[in-house]
């Protein structure tokens, strides 16, 4: 197994309770505990089965390019149909076009068990997701009759055309031009790059989703609409988008990187014209979480790895005596810093499985509720996405090179796949908005702009727990209390000093939001943390599972959490510790 | 260029003043600084010319082994003979061999140039350093007649052999064989693995520095032997070790990771039987900061990289309002959270380099002095070398990383070298010990059981420092003074609470350890961005070199040193925060 089933028993069931959250949200409709499981299940045997034994055949064969096509490793197009006859990418499609309409909370499930077995694999399918959910959102009756049956149904897969040559972060700046014909259709000319999924022989055509400019549109990100291209139009001719090339790479060898020329390619307009780039933010929020869990999944690959390793390799003997007087040498679990490095893995994959579904709940309100309740779920929502996908790789990073460091030089040597897991999670830091893209959008955009609704809300949840455990009579539990309390005012006094310096200074966001998104991430953490001690104290105390989650929940607030403070330091320095030197003073020397 | 000469001029000449630290400890013969600079100018432009255009062909190139033969990526043995016809490999060599005789702080431009060029090449003249040195302090008259002249040539390269497929970071449980012949010569029986440059094309012979152990031989490190063991015997003939394969891994790719095949091959003992630890740690330590000193160059090639960048590509705007109103968008620079990431860099490649060269100054000192001053240079060598290791290999990676984040997705991908630099950097954290080893050797041999001699003393300089800077009319300056004296009379009560805790259960020194690794690192560095401080405020103020150490120091008070904070909070947390929990709540689950 590439993911525990009893962890993410622990978090559906016995954290979150999806079980009582699907049924206050879909009542009759709701999907139960049996189902819950049961997709759980299927999917685990089908990564397991299917994904994880191509995992590192991927990374070494990688994909191969020759005359604009494109060829998947070994065994990528066999585990597609077989996605594809599970009936797994229908999962969270409307109903109406053949969906099963499951809650896209529950689809993370899915998510979450591709992307721990094969992350490189996974990009195909995930990319669909995004399309279908532009499509569902945006899309024309007759473009969601054309085109979701088959996205959902897996024949035809997606992709996400943003970034351009001299376009990346800045997507105002696309120059792709498309240029409106007589039969309302538009032709589409240009260049896009770093397209993942862009071209590929697993599926029978690619639907790609387009930003492009109009010949009269405003400049900037105000003038960007969205277009869906399809490679094989509507009439099945071949459309004019061509695969220039595939990029070498850090990491995930096995989903292809394209370049795509779009020559005067036939698209159709989605939604209105102008409106793109609102409308493209429909899918990458829902793909930032997407990618948030990715820096967890390989964490917890890692992290499964470096255990088994951990309590299989004898190096040393524990300082503190033999543990292991019989073997050469002891286990180098007994070593405390190799246990200093496992639970802050477990610190974080724990916590941000947590955080993940947690999100996943909460988007599920946004989506179903149009009340008040919806409104605080999306300010919640809106707030929790750019920590999640900020946070949540920064820390995979971490944890997945935890992990290697637990193998020693076997963790450098590719035998092991811990040196794999660090490649393929390094983009996770990167796509769909680099980490600190994610820190201005919650610094500028969800705090300073709105006045921080998501903060707020956030905040009251930590009070809400606080007065929870308090009245605990476990000594550890009532006294996470007063730390709740304390860190959440810290954290709002905290929004509120950078709020009366950006008045004054606008460089003061830029220059607090990476250490801001940090601070606030460790906070969400320690709310996560607390839900999970929580949890665990109402278990079985003599269940070694349950003393595990207790111990990994004191070390994070012991050793992790005071990591919050070294970035509050830092971002209470101010701009000037960043901005005084002219240009000139960077060098290069 | 890859390492800015003016970085190293400034570092050599104004910081660290090596002129006047050859003339003090060398009277008549010292280098003088024409004579510095001239090395450090050849030195720069053989790497320039030779190592650098080869670095990324040598990674995709790989080596190839066959039959036992392992061939170098195209182009490293010709630059391995432009090497020798420089006479690089004798620079540091007893002129009775053959050598220059110049100080082993010299010779570490030359280690710093060539890492920086091209960290995988470097490593085979690197590791014939490490033989050169072993047999220099070791070796017999007669060994030292036969394979030195011959090893500072060039003509021959050298190899450590610790590591076999049960002892890695555990060298006590070395099981190679070693039985003595009629002759005093040695059969050298065993496999040993990860032996970095254990094979290859490059040179005529290899001579290979191999731990095995005597029959009769005590049990662990006691037990251990050094013999030198060559590929072809001094008679010529071949000897019967055989490369049985070379790792695929994560980076260094040209540089061949080989498994030895010994068998009954002919070895002779260096220094005396079951000394081979202790002798070992001869070379170790000179190579561990010659390790320390790579993460620094990866960084700092890094850095230059990401600079040129960041002056380079336009996207979006300043906050603050437009700085290239007439180009699409401004140079990223300007965005306060690119200048945080170069910053960082900075402060980790500036520092870091100072304290390598500083440690490579009391190295020298520690090597030509038999009083009193030559036992302080000990003490303070033993201190340093592991926090160079440990401390300057993890913030080497971590600003790498900043490094390919600088390039958003264009970081990811081959083209921009970004990603091959977090690859080859990945492995300074492994090999000469993990960071975990030095963290252990740092709070526990050089701490806990010799009462911190070096600690005292660094914190005798940082005083010192303190004295100098606290006249300063400069308000930055003198205020560094209070911050100096106050950190140091906090590591020490640090320091003092670990041995009083360590004294109830040896579990805190493994459990405290590498966050205090962490600590101690940047508490040094604070006293190397002391010395830099007060350098630049001595500097041409109008100059923006020197406008750029200052704004960096500031920086680094401000932004960086606070991180020790969390590292001392965690670490004072103990050893109940890892060891509470049975090894079973480990999981995996």
């Amino acid at each position: 197994m590439t993911a525990s089933s009893r962890d993410l028993q622990f978090t559906l069931h016995d954290v979150l309770d999806f079980e009582g959250h699907y049924q206050r949200l879909y009542g009759n409709d709701a999907p139960g505990r049996e189902l819950i499981d049961a997709i759980s299940e299927e999917a685990a045997r089908f990564c397991d089965g299917e994904l994880a034994p191509i995992n590192r055949s991927g990374d070494e064969e990688g994909c191969t390019f020759e005359d604009g096509q494109v060829t998947a490793p070994a065994g990528f197009k066999a585990a597609y149909d077989k996605y594809v006859e599970g009936g797994w990418a229908s999962l969270c499609g409307e109903a109406e076009y053949g969906g099963q309409g499951l809650p896209d909370s529950l689809g993370l499930v899915l998510e979450h068990l591709m992307a721990a077995a094969n992350p490189a694999w996974t990009m195909y399918p995930a990319l669909s997701r995004g399309v279908v959910e532009a499509l569902e959102h945006h899309g024309s009756p007759e473009q969601k009759r054309e085109f979701l049956p088959r996205l959902l149904s897996g024949e035809w897969t997606g992709t996400m055309c943003l970034t351009e040559p001299h376009a990346g972060s800045d997507v105002g700046l696309v120059r792709t031009k498309a240029e409106v014909q007589a039969d309302g259709s538009y032709r589409i000319s240009g260049t896009k790059i770093f397209i993942s999924a862009g071209e590929h022989d697993l599926s029978g055509n690619i639907v790609h989703l387009v930003l492009a400019r109009t010949p009269e549109a405003p400049e900037g990100t105000r003038g960007i609409s969205m277009f869906v291209v399809p490679k094989f139009d509507l009439d099945g001719s071949r459309n004019g988008v061509v695969c220039g090339g595939i990029e070498e790479k850090m990491g995930i060898h096995g989903n292809a990187t394209c370049i795509l020329n779009f020559d005067e390619a036939r698209g159709y307009l989605v939604g209105e014209e102008n409106q793109g780039m609102r409308n493209m933010f429909t899918m990458m929020n829902a793909a930032r979480i997407v990618v948030g869990l990715q820096g967890v999944c390989q964490a917890e690959s890692a992290l499964k790895d470096a255990t088994d390793y951990a309590r299989e390799r004898l190096q040393m003997r524990s300082l503190s005596g033999p543990k292991a007087p019989d073997e050469a040498a002891d286990p180098i679990i007994v070593h405390p810093d190799v246990r200093r490095m496992l639970l802050t893995q477990r610190a974080i994959v724990d916590g941000g499985r947590v955080l993940v579904y947690l999100t996943g709940q909460v988007a599920d309100v946004a989506t179903e509720r149009d009340d008040e309740e919806g409104q605080a779920a999306k300010d919640l929502l809106d707030f929790l996405t750019p920590i999640v996908k900020g946070m949540l790789t920064e820390l995979g990073f971490e944890s997945v090179n935890h992990g290697l460091q637990i193998f020693g030089g076997h963790g450098f040597i590719r035998e092991n796949g811990m040196e794999q897991r660090v490649r393929d999670t390094r983009i996770t830091l990167l796509y769909e908005g680099t980490t600190g893209i994610q820190a201005l959008d919650l610094l500028g955009r969800k705090i300073l702009q709105t006045q921080g609704p998501g903060l707020n809300r956030f905040i009251a949840l930590m009070n809400e727990l606080a007065g929870e455990l308090e009245t605990s009579e476990d000594a550890f539990l009532s006294g996470l209390a007063p730390v709740l309390r304390a860190r959440g005012a810290e954290w709002l006094e905290l929004a509120n000093a950078l709020m009366g310096r950006a008045m004054e200074n606008l460089d003061e966001v830029g220059a607090a939001s990476v250490d801001f998104l940090f601070y606030s991430g460790y906070l969400t953490l320690a709310y996560c943390w607390g839900r999970i001690a929580q949890t665990a104290h109402a278990g079985d105390q003599a269940d070694p599972y349950i003393q595990g989650k207790l111990a990994a929940a004191r070390f994070f607030f012991a050793r992790m959490l005071p990591r919050a403070d070294a970035h509050r330091t830092a971002l209470e320095a101010g701009a000037d510790t960043l901005m005084s030197g002219s240009e000139e003073t960077f060098g290069p020397w």
